[in-house]
């Protein structure tokens, strides 16, 4: 059960809050996981009421449910929490309409679904109209900065407002079941977490491939790129909760230190070893599900017929720490991909000597960590075959370590319901600390000057494959493949 | 597929022959395993014709198999392959019969399935009447002797008519499926053996409960006991399998070596120790499946109103090498119990920091290889809850590791009829050595020795309970108890 707070929701008629902030509001009310107290005031500039805006919510809220997930009776009681406030973020004046619907009892968290070049304008004027006590929070959507230097300048405007265990970072992969699955599993199954090294395991790959291509948001994302727009942020928090030391405890100031460390012993891809550790692609013209789809440059909003931004990536990391040492991490990320997959694969080394048929062992061991499409663990195993013909032959068998099945639950939870949750109750463990946000920058920014230095261009790479030949060369050379499921 | 070979069973009218030997080689022959040239020959003293042996055969087939586990044709060309020979097996010139049955071009296999009393004679009788060649093979079924002096001159007696790599002595756990599974689940997967050793596995319980009583043998039984009954071979077999060092290959030789090693390494239990280590217990009346049944010693064919033979065993054993050194490995079997069970329990140690809820690390990872009732093999897992409603708790998980239901087959083949074919095919590597037999029963004898310089007598305990209460106290005074299923 959530305390009574107060959330206050900027960018309340975009994108991000009709898919995802308040059909997560309202699952936790319908679970009983809101107390009757909390209210949520939704901000814009639109010159609409307060009955237009709950009836805009109810629809969005329609649309977004199956029947069996939404109902009337919770659906009423959630829009009798809502508040439309007519605020330009700009004008400074204007925050006084927060300041007057804030109850002084109540935490205020103030959620920004806006522009990251408005954070820390928003925390001023809140600090100006007197709207932050010392226990309001903020709660700010990536991404936070394109480079070290303009993170920190961020992060600075923010926490000249906010202090940092009131400001919290999101990173919604980690809120997704799956994830934090990963860390049970890791640390309460001995099995598991006493060989969860380089004694073991023989390679890590982590996967991010998107179908879509950029989605009109062409000029935005030239500047950009995949490197910046996935690696930084969401694959290494993957790496982060993979690779992590145990750490003292569940606390979110432990768990942040230890991600902080993994970030920290990032190797560097420098200049010398770029060619070899690191691929960048750029999607053309193909077949994306069956549909003919244009390149990178006649997208719509293009504004080039040429650019050197990747829309793919794939990296050979490693981790300069007692645990890792040797042990490639395998990343890899691209739009216009032949299939969405999100997941983690661990591979553990074969046993030392082979004492059953050669040809059976490849990859006898992998732990697989699946976002997308469907949430889930599974582990692949090696089993005698039930056979009387064959003395002793062997079978992958493919267990399954997520039980979503046999939970009960109907549905799984979506990422940000659970963050919410965890915002309303004052818990930072599941979001990403500044000292994170700099780290992971920093190994960024090295890799971008390296490209920058040797004056790397981008890989062509048809739209619907799995990026360039040079990203199957990167892993094959070290005699892996990339995992297909 | 099988060799064409002629194979010759001893007490084919008996009890094993009936239940287990020809129904093994009839679903043999009807998966066709069996070359078309195998014969078989069947040898008892009764009076009976070739084709009523062949009727009675057919009779018992169709009453042990559900109809979709036999059928006319393969019956019909199973029962066209039997030979009744009439040989009284104390009458040396009857083995004539033998020698003028076999065709000189196929290895010869003779099946004891006769009181051990009679394995010397027989294999005397057998080279008398020329029925020996360099290759022909023996199989012999349990006990070999009842000590380690009596076992010697048994093994000793059938050394002198053939060579130690042509006797196939049967411990038919070692035929079943779940026992070689166990190998593939050791030896081809890195996450299981890597961590198969006192670092990781804080104690392994084996278990043979049995509900039946004596079954009309308390004459023979009063003289042998538990300890002889079940411990030396199946259970200290089970042992073997699951404690051995990985095999420089799969080879029978490679495979009994090691398992020589574990018997050999086993500490003696002493005088000194036996208090400690064993437990010895007795059954009285009770109730087993709600039928009330008698005391042991007012079972039929009971000849004394006191008895010290034991009907259960509890051990605590350990085995002094690298690998087990302070591994405790529970060991317990007896008759009357509460349920039919038969299983080995490797308990995994808990992670050396709890970071999760304590209560939730009960034994947080076991892996538990079952032969009774259910053949199967099964892994505990923890598991984080799939629940908005807890930060982070933990559920225990069953994971299926036979894949049984997975593979196609409709029905687990029978442990002889693995024997069988491995007989069939030459291949020693699920039988056992001289060598073990003899390290076998030189542990229980000392456990024996020990119990008779102290003279510790049996404890009592009712039919259908677990034993007498010293067994439990002999696994909870180090912190642990008995695994319930």
């Amino acid at each position: 059960m959530s305390s009574a707070v107060d959330l206050i929701i900027f960018g309340t008629r975009g994108d991000l809050s009709r898919r995802k902030l308040f059909p997560a509001l309202y699952q936790l009310d319908r679970a009983g996981l809101l107390e009757d107290g909390v209210r949520i005031a939704g901000l814009a500039r639109d010159d609409i009421s307060n009955d237009e805006f709950a009836a805009d919510i109810e629809q969005t809220l329609r649309e977004a449910f199956s029947e069996a997930n939404i109902d009337d009776e919770s659906c009423e009681r959630f829009c009798a929490r809502l508040q439309y406030l007519y605020v330009d973020f700009a004008q400074p004046d204007q925050y006084s309409a927060i300041k007057q619907w804030l109850a002084s009892d109540r935490i205020a968290i103030y959620y920004l679904a806006t522009p990251p070049s408005l954070f820390g304008m928003i925390s001023e004027h809140l600090a100006g109209a007197g709207c932050i006590t010392h226990d309001s929070r903020i709660v700010l959507e990536k991404p936070i900065g394109h480079d070290l230097a303009s993170s920190r300048q961020v992060n600075d405007a923010v926490a000249s407002c906010f202090d940092e265990c009131n400001i919290y970072r999101i990173d919604h992969y980690l809120g997704k079941e799956t994830v934090q699955n990963l860390l049970a599993l890791r640390f309460a199954n001995r099995m598991i977490n006493s060989q969860w090294d380089n004694s073991c395991v023989d390679h890590v790959q982590i996967t991010a491939a998107e179908t879509v291509g950029i989605e009109g948001r062409w000029s935005y994302y030239d500047k950009v790129g995949q490197l910046r727009d996935m690696i930084q942020n969401h694959v290494l928090q993957l790496l982060c909760m993979v690779a992590m030391e145990p750490p003292n405890s569940l606390r979110a100031d432990e768990i942040r230190a230890e991600k902080v460390k993994i970030l920290r012993a990032l190797s560097p891809i420098t200049a010398a070893t770029v060619a070899e550790q690191a691929v960048r692609g750029q999607y053309t013209a193909g077949w994306v599900n069956g549909t003919p789809v244009v390149g990178y440059l006649d997208e719509e909003g293009s504004e080039s017929d040429s650019s050197n931004t990747e829309t793919f990536v794939a990296l050979k990391a490693y981790i300069d720490n007692w645990r890792w040492a040797g042990v490639p991490f395998y990343l890899r990320t691209g739009k216009r991909m032949e299939s969405k997959v999100t997941e983690v694969v661990i591979t553990y080394k074969d046993p030392p000597h082979a004492i059953f048929p050669e040809n059976e062992y490849v990859a006898c061991n992998r732990l697989i960590i699946r976002l997308q499409p469907n949430e889930g663990i599974e582990l692949e195993m090696l089993s005698k075959k039930q056979s009387l013909k064959e003395r002793m032959s062997l079978e992958k068998r493919h267990l399954n370590l997520d039980f979503f099945d046999s939970s009960g639950e109907s549905r799984i939870a979506d990422a940000y319901e659970r963050l919410f949750l965890e915002v309303i109750n004052g818990d930072q463990w599941l979001f990403v600390s500044r000292e994170e946000i700099e780290a992971s920058w920093s190994w960024c920014d090295a890799l971008l000057d390296a490209w920058k230095e040797k004056g790397v261009g981008v890989s062509g790479y048809s739209a619907g494959s799995w990026g360039p030949s040079k990203a199957e060369m990167l892993i094959e050379k070290d005699q892996c493949t990339w995992h297909r499921s």
